[in-house]
This record gives C-alpha cells, structure tokens and sequence, in this order.
C-alpha cells in the first residue's frame, strides 16, 4: 500500500487546533490554586503559617522536577535505541508530551481541582500532568516506529481523557491508593499501546527489519534515557504522597527495588546468551521494571527488604519477557511491541497492582499506628469503617478496571488510528526518521586527520 | 588572510592572568553572607526562626541546581549540533561559563550584596551569577564556530560587566521586575551576540559551509541540551522571585508558555517545508522561545491562558524567525547568527519585556490583592505613591535601556574583538574543532563483527 | 594466556547470589528510621514540630538525588571517553553501583545507625550508600577495561566493606570532619584503585593499545558525565554537612572551587601542548580536581577566595599529572591507570585532607562564633575539651589511615582478583565491548541520503 506521508497541512492543522482549543479551555476554566495566587499572603496569616515554606511549591517542586526529566529526556532518549529513529524517537515524544500535559491539566482538573467553577493548578497539578503524559510515553514504545505524529496527537488526545476517567475511577470512586501509578500509568499505558499496536498490526513489517535494531552510539544514547529514568524514580514514586514519612518511605523502597532489579536483570541476560554475553536491550529496560513494580506500594509498608524482593522478582520475570514473551506475542498474537513495553510496564505494573493490593491487606495499626494508618489510608469520612482487607479488595478491583479501560479503549483508538489519512508510514518506511524529518547530509568524509591538511598552516 | 591560531601563550597566559586577579578581588572583598556564615546560629535565635529550613538555602538551592544545568549542560549541548565543532561548543561554554561566574560575583556583589566593605555571597548570588553568564552563553551563540577561546573570554569580561550595569539600571534604578530575565538576560544578551557578529563580519565565510550543518548524531546530542533547557526553564523564570506564591506561580506559567510553543512551533516548522518534514533547528531553538518570552512576566499575574498564548506566538515568530529572517540578516544585513539567537533570544526577548510591561501595567489589587500587589511589585519604599501603570512604563523603559547598552556596547567589545592578535581561525577553519583541539585519530575500521575474529576464542 | 571469557553461569551465579543474602540480611536487620516511619505523626507531636518540613527528606531530598545522577550518569558516562568500551563503562558501572549502595546500606549501617536490633535507613543513609559507591567509581576507573564484571562485584563487596572500616575509624573513632569525604572517599577510592591495578599489572596491555583511546562522539559522551560530575558537585559535598549555614557554605565553596580549577585546567592543557591545543581528557577530568579537594574543608570556614585558591592549584596539578605522571607511573611503577585516577581523585584527595586538617587547625571562634564553633567540629561530648590544633591533628591522622587502608586493602584485593576464574579479558581484548556485550551489526550504510530513493515515493 503506498500511504501518502507528506504532512505539510495535516500536521500544522492538527497542532494549531488543538491548541487554539487548549488556550480558549484555559481561558474559560484555568486558574492559579490558593498556593500560587497573590492572594496567598493573606491565606498565610489565615492559617497561621510560620513559613513562606509551607506553600505547597516547597513540598513538591524538587520532584516534579526530576519528573519532568523522566518524561523528556528518560523516555525520549529511552527510545533512541533505533538506529534510524532518534529525531522521532526524541522529537515526537516532546511533541506528545507537550500537548499531553497541557490537556491533562484540563482533564485531571476537571476531575479533582474544579470548583467554584475553576480548575485551580499548582505544582500538584503539574506533576500529575507528567504523570498522566507518563503513561502516553508508554504507549508511544509500543507503536514507536509504525506510526505518524499526527497519530500520536491523536492518540494522545484519547489516552489523556481514558487515563483521567481510569484515574477518577480508581483514586475517587474506588478509594484506590496507587502514588507511583503501577495501575494508573504503568498498567493502564501499556495494554493499552499493546492493544492499539496489535490493532495496527502490521503484517509485512519485517521489511523494514534490519532499521529495527541499535547501532552501538544509539544504544549508548537509550542509556542516558534510562539512566535518568532509573535515577529519578524516587521521585516520580514519591512525588504525590503525603507529606513526611509516606514521600521518604516511597523514595526509600523505590531505591532498594531498583538497585535489586538491575543485578537480577544482568544476571538472566547473561544466563540466556549461549556464551554469556549481556544484552543491552534487557539492561536499558528489564532494571526499570523494578521502579514500575512499587509504584503503588512504595508509600505503604512495603519493607526494604519486601522492596528488595519485588525488584529481584521484576528483573527476571522483565528479561524473560523480553527473550521469550516478545517473539511469542508478535508471531503468536501479532502484537508488535516495538519497546517491549510489555515487559517493562504491563506485567510489572501487574504485579505492582498485586503486591499494592496485598500490603494494603496487610496494613494493621502495630505497624502504621493508629493516626498513621488512619493517613496513610484515608480511613476517615466514607471510609471510617473500612478496614485493611477491604482497602486491599479495592485495590484488586482497581487493577481489573484499569486493564478493561485499556482493552476496550485500545480498541476503539486503534481503529480510529487505522484510518488510512493520517500520515503512517508504509511498512518498508518503518523506523525511519527521513519520512518525516528534513536529514541532515552525511558529510563526505568524517575524518579530518588531527594534522589535517585542508586547515591553513598557523604561523610559527 | 592568514591567521595564528597557535594559542599556546595567549590562552594559558589570559586564563592564569584572569584568575589570579579574581583571587585577589575574592581575597580582598568576598565573604559568606549571614546565612552561610556560622554566626548565623545567632541570626536564628535574633530572628526567632523555628526551623533550620528558613536558611535561604533551602528555597532556593534546588533552582540553583536547575540553573546551574541550563548554563553547563543546556547551553553547552544545544551548541553541538555542529557536526566538527562539539568539543568547542561543550568546553569553550565551559570555559566561559567558569570564568563569568566568578567575576558576576564580583560585578553584580559590588552592585547588589555590598556592604560594610564586603561583597556577601549566597545561594541567590550563584544564581544571580549563573544568570549573567547565561547572557553570555547567549551571545556565544551568535559568534560560535567563528571565534578563539581567547576571543571569548574576552568578551565575557566585557559582557559581564555590562550586564551587571544594565541590570543595576534596571532593577535597581528604574524599579523593573524582570525575574526571568527577559530583558536583562535575553535581549541584551542576543542584541550584544547579534551586534559582535556584526562586526566581525567574515564575507568568506561560505569558505566553510560544509562545516556549518549537523549530522545526524550530533542533532542527537544537542537535544540533550534543548531538553534540559527546555525542563529546567520553570526554574529559571522562578529561581529569583520572592518566597511562596511568586516562585509557584512563575513555575506554572512558564511550564505551561513552553508546552503551547512545541505545537506551534511543529506545525510551522511542517508548514514552511515543501514534503512538510520537520526540520530539527526549529525543534532544537524555537521550542524554547516560549520560555523567554514569559521571562518579565512569569511572577506575575499572567494567568495560564496568558502563559499559552505568549508560547503560541512565540513559537511561530521565532520558527519563521529561522526560516526567513535569518537568510536575510545575513545576506543585507551582514549578520552572521551561528545559532539562530536572533530568533530564540532576540524577538523572543522582546515579546517578554512587552508582555512584562503590558501585564504590569494591568495590575490591579482586585487581581492581586491589596498586600499582594504591594508585595508583588514592591510598592513601598520610594515607590509608595507608585501605580500599576507607572511601573508598566518603567518596564518599557527597560527595553530600551537594554537594547541601547547591547549596541553599544556591542560595537566597542566588537571592535576590540577584532583585533589580529586574538588567535582567532581563518575563514576556512571556521566550524573546525581540530583548530584548538588535539584530535583523536579515527579507528581505522570502526565495525567489529559481533563474532568477531581479532577475539581470541574462548573455552567452551 | 587464553582465558575463559564466557561469564554464562559466573555472572548470573555471582548476581543472584550477592542478591538473595541482600534480601535475607535486609530482612534480618533494616527497617525504616524514625522520619519514614508511619509513627512520624506522633514523634512530630512529641517534639512540636511545626511543619512536615521538619523530616529529614526535606533538607537532604534535592541533595541526594543530584549525588545520585553523579554516581550513575556522571561517573557511567565519564569513563564512555574509549572507543569501545561504552557499553561497559555505563553498564558494569551501573552493575557495580546497584550492588554496592545495597551493600554499603548494611555496612554502614551496622556502623552507624544500628539501635535495637536494626538498622534505621533514612534519606541520610541514601546519601552515604551512594557516597561509598563513589569510592568504588572512582577505583573502577583505573581498572577499566581491564576486568570482568565478575571481578567487579567481587571488588565492590571489599571495597564497600573496607570503606565502611575506615569511615567508621575516621568519623567516629578519630572524629574527623570529612563532608565530601576528600579522604574517605577520593583518597581511599582512588589508591585502593591504583593498588589493585598494580597488582593487576599485564605487561603486554599494548597490543589493545589502538582501542585505549578516544574517538570524537565518545568524548563527547564523556563530556555529559563530566558536566554533570561537575555542576552537582556542590550537592556532593554539601549533602551530609549540618543543617542551614554549613549546607550552604559547603555548595559555595565547592561552586567557587570547581570555577577556579576550569581556568587553571585549560590553561595548562593549551600550554603543555606543542601548538597550544587543548586536551579533551584534561578538559573531562583536571576540571574537576578542585570539586575533590574541597571536599573536607567545604563545610568549614575555608573562604570564598581560600576556594578559589585550592581549584587554582589543584587544575595545575591534575593536568601535569595527567602529562606527566601517569606515563610516569605506567612506565616506571608499573601502573596502568586507564582513567587517570590518580589525577583526579589521588593527589587532589590528598591536598584536599591537607587543606582541611590546615583549615581546622586555624579554626577560631572570632571567626566561627563560640556556638558555630561548637556545632561545626563537634565540640561537645567527649570532644569538649578538645580545640581547633587537636582537630587539625586528628584530621592528618585521618588521611594515613586513609591511604594505610587503601594500600594493605588494595594489595589483598588484587591479589583475591589475580586469581584466573574470574573471566578477565585478555591483552589483546581489553578496552573491547564485544568481550561481553551482544554487539549490534553495524549497518550496511548509515548514509540515508535526505531523499532516499528506498523510500517509497509520497503521493504529491
């Protein structure tokens, strides 16, 4: 099929508008919380504050912005491993990403910041954004290469709002705990890009094979990508808890998870090469699978050494995945799953959901204290009466949701994706960045001796 | 002509001379200022602090550590794009970068921090100081490829020095808010850059065209540069203002101007191409726009529809900026803009001082609050009797200074830059590492077969 | 020799077992401290806190995680200067890093925060964990290419071990101030290092002598983490100083140090060169000698301009070392240190253990205020009677049985790694990727011309 792949009106357009509608929804409904209004000053005496550092933006703005940075540079450069594809893979991820928190901060807000007819953002809103567009960047690794920025937008429009409806339902309706967003983000974001890619399926992808691998300077760029990632993950687990002990507990066990994660990930790379190499594939992704794995524990009592575990358990079950589950879904199910997200983000976001779901069930008051428990919990208004194993139950009803609002959603915004006007790139075209990024000539020659004689002798 | 490039007395004899001079001025005049000083043990039972935390240090040093990135790791890697001229790009920034912050220390300490016979630093100085080097860094990128490091550090003494005089004009003087720096930063940084590159106009230039375009991997490392300019930018806008609602609200502001610049600036970088591919120079420059040109404004009261529509704006202007004004300022105007300064920090820089002077001009306690606006603006003091208009006009009156001292100062730091003796290249060697760096050979094969046969076997 | 290379069941085996008794020994003995612990709630009540800012992660949180991208970007992407040996820098530094802070966790704790049975980990022992493995960066750097990533490991479990001795003999038996740990950490690291690579000695390492050098993209790799090492390094040597003035002091000292030593760095690589050019390997690590070398006296009284002085002093030394003395070393004393560590961290290490012990000597209360003086050396408990001179001896001392440790410990280390099993490379692969990783086919052509006739054309 030859697919017209020029888009000089289809992506200006489709960019202009929405963000004429992003401003004009701003205009209607976005305004500054108490925290970052002038007004502030008064709410200070009001309550009494003896600090300029109880506003909210001292809590929280360190780490929205290594969030920031995880959805920029962590899985922009993430995805830089493609030989052909590191404009795309950088650029169409900013694109997304840029309109992505923009309609998330609409969306989220209209959901848990609206009142007085206002959406009210702070720095709160901001890190939730991030989040939100976290789980489109999952997406994104799983269509990476097959499709065209105007798909992207698109699909990032329907992802935002599914993601925020899924998000109501889970932290509002079902009173779910889940701060480092296992089932939100990571569950959620990637069977849904799963579901979407295998609706996309390609059948004669493999002609454009021989672009769907790294060369060695692109795989050392996918590393500062997930090395940001890695590094940040604390913060992005903890970034939205409560304040004292619930942030430093979630930065504490996602630091232990992950650290455990990258040796048993080095050790089922090397265990499945017949002469014990390692793959770079299983280190760029498989020793990040144990940061999505506590994202919904990570505040509760997880334990370091239950942290430890999770991430030792993350790393082998990831590599696995990566060497057989892959092949398997793509030749099995046609789920052509360029990243492999699914082994990084949806079966660790699975047993994220799990292990959040059994800790909550756990939660007694010998270990969290009474007021604690209360906290951590949100034991109080409608859920007086609620107990650990009822918190627990939620918590499973969550991850069930989430997976539902993937599959149903992935199919209706893969078939709107299918639709033949939208800019995708022929099979053969696959992964490759010249189909819509202007190249830069390769020079002549790269070698300029160190005594090169096309520069003019300098005078003695 | 032909030039020597040997800088093997010059360069080390400059920096040695410049920095035994800054330890001199630092001997004789820098100090700790209370807060880094350990009396400060005393300041806090004087002042009744209850907590350690009201250390300036703790509201500002997370920002400095984003500034910080913007300066060495932004700036540095947004440079690279040239395909022989990374190193220079990256360790000249540095270079320059190091030496100007030291002496900011100095100019802006005379200015602002002194007293009782001492300049007294702290971590807003480091900022401060971060800040005029970014002008610096600006104007580097005007003249980038085309000059020696000697040239360099000469024009950072000078710049500097002007800097820190147009920003005791401005800040101090006319009462201007510039947070962000805008004006002090921007516009007289890219006005200086463009004004230097002016008279050092080489008509031979096209000798080293080839030189003068990326590759594709070094597009790759300065989008590592876009993107930590780009995420950090909040905390530029923010890093200075005063504690609480301002800094929180000039996060958000500018958080939300650069995110309705990428899609602006995609659509028109698609729209000005004839297949309508993007075109990574407007990717990597005028996405960024946005960020500069809610400088002024971002502490204020511009609301996040303001922040968008200045973003959307600038991301056009600035993309067509590339496209158009470029070509034409080098071709009659005999502008020689490496990097494109004119379009990321010149206009840019211009919109952000109008907005400024326009949103304060718009100021009302309604908005504000009555002790917020005072606050906001520093209505107190000798400007007790001043109103929102006035400032607004003081703002204007900003740009104009700005833009005066930049030519001016331009032409005179250009004319002493253009002296014979400062080593810089010859037209043909411009865009060349190989010039002032020792270069590594190319590997003869750079392939090495997986399998590969220069391996002695191993066991089995 | 031929040696066996294959790690297919010596890594993985090594991995999974160093990480299951993590797992076990983290179940036994760590629990969260009394600041991530959900019983927070009450101990604020107890001691009337004001504010949730009063836990621990507010005053280090912004601190850790910069130290955190130094040890992993920094330290990764600081060694990725050879042209082969990319994957490996990044990667077994990734390895090395993950175990280790698991392993320092314990270590240090049973040292210092062990009470009722268990250690107590908060964001403090974060902090230290990942300045321990810092030690271990810095001895990988001499080794490099030279060893397996089994060896590895095994190195950093001793190194972690002894480290955690000879901290506990410096801070707690001798009560040595060493904020940055100029000895505990650079000294220690770097002679460890060294020691091990001159037991490790490979008299025929010139036949890989063609890959122990750089190409041009690597340098630039090697320049992110340089950059990086360079701009957090105010956080490294500030994150465990006191809270308020000795933080904040420490990040000054350490700004002013690092700018100084950029000049002295460049001006000396320029002038040891015959046409005056500069080095890149001078430009990526003689910079930051000065981050070194105040480490121990950053915290303290040391001066704004005494900064700039020992940055000064320490970029001369590191680069004539670099010239010099690591030929010097390779040739005569047989020690091939591949990174030049001794450069870096070995003499600035030391002249930074000499600044500090000089600095503490002079320590007056005129200058620190009787309490200041109290808070910042300690001065009470046994310590009461005890005055500046007896603190600077105290300091000396910590440096010998800095480099005692080092040197005994180095030598029972290397000698454990002699041994044949460990899957060490041969001479001729040193310096070689391939030894260990899955290398990616280099493509047939990496030249895509902008309109590539592979592409399918697109409809007009």
């Amino acid at each position: 099929m030859v697919w017209n792949t020029n888009l000089r009106w289809r992506l200006p357009v489709t960019c202009l508008l929405l963000q004429v509608v992003l401003v004009v929804l701003f205009g209607v409904f976005v305004r500054y919380d108490s925290d970052a209004d002038p007004h502030w000053t008064n709410k200070k005496m009001q309550e009494n504050f003896t600090s300029d550092l109880e506003n909210e933006f001292y809590y929280r703005y360190p780490s929205f912005q290594d969030v920031h940075v995880m959805i920029f540079v962590g899985f922009g450069f993430l995805m830089t491993f493609l030989q052909r594809y590191g404009y795309s893979s950088v650029g169409f991820n900013f694109l997304l990403a840029a309109f992505g928190i923009q309609w998330a901060l609409l969306m989220q807000g209209w959901f848990h910041s609206y009142y007085q007819g206002y959406i009210h953002v702070g720095v709160e809103n901001l890190i939730n954004a991030d989040f939100c567009v976290g789980s489109v960047c999952v997406a994104f690794g799983a269509v990476l290469g097959k499709v065209s920025p105007v798909q992207l937008l698109i699909m990032t429009l329907f992802q935002v709002t599914l993601f925020s409806v899924n998000e109501y339902i889970l932290l509002s309706l079902l009173e779910v705990k889940d701060a480092g967003g296992s089932m939100t983000i990571h569950t959620f974001g990637a069977y849904f890009g799963l579901t979407v890619t295998w609706i996309l399926y390609r059948p004669s992808l493999q002609q454009s094979k021989e672009r769907q691998s790294a060369v060695y300077h692109s795989d050392l760029f996918a590393m500062i990508g997930t090395l940001f990632l890695w590094m940040y993950w604390p913060s992005f687990n903890s970034a939205v808890s409560n304040h004292g002990d619930a942030q430093h507990r979630a930065a504490i066990n996602t630091y232990c998870s992950l650290a455990a994660c990258v040796l048993t990930s080095v050790a089922l790379s090397s265990a499945l090469h017949k002469k014990g190499k390692l793959d770079m594939v299983h280190i760029q992704n498989a020793t990040l699978a144990g940061g999505v794995a506590v994202g919904t524990a990570a505040e509760m009592m997880l334990m370091p050494y239950g942290s430890l575990i999770v991430g030792f358990i993350c790393g082998i079950v990831s590599t696995l995945g990566f060497v057989y589950l892959t092949p398997f879904l793509e030749a099995r199910l046609r789920i052509q799953d360029t990243c492999g997200i699914h082994n990084l983000h949806g079966i660790p976001g699975i047993i994220g959901a799990i292990v959040g779901a059994v800790t909550a069930s756990c939660a007694t008051s010998d270990v969290y204290g009474v007021n604690g428990l209360a906290v951590a919990f949100g034991f109080d208004g409608f859920k007086t009466n609620w107990n650990a194993s009822m918190q627990g139950k939620f918590q499973a009803a969550g991850l069930f949701v989430s997976l539902a609002m993937a599959l149903v959603g992935g199919i209706i915004v893969g078939i709107i994706l299918k639709l033949p006007f939208w800019g995708q790139p022929a099979d053969e075209n696959c992964f490759e960045d010249s189909v819509y990024w202007e190249m830069p000539e390769e020079p002549k020659s790269t070698v300029l001796h160190p005594e090169d004689s096309t520069l003019k002798p300098s005078e003695p």
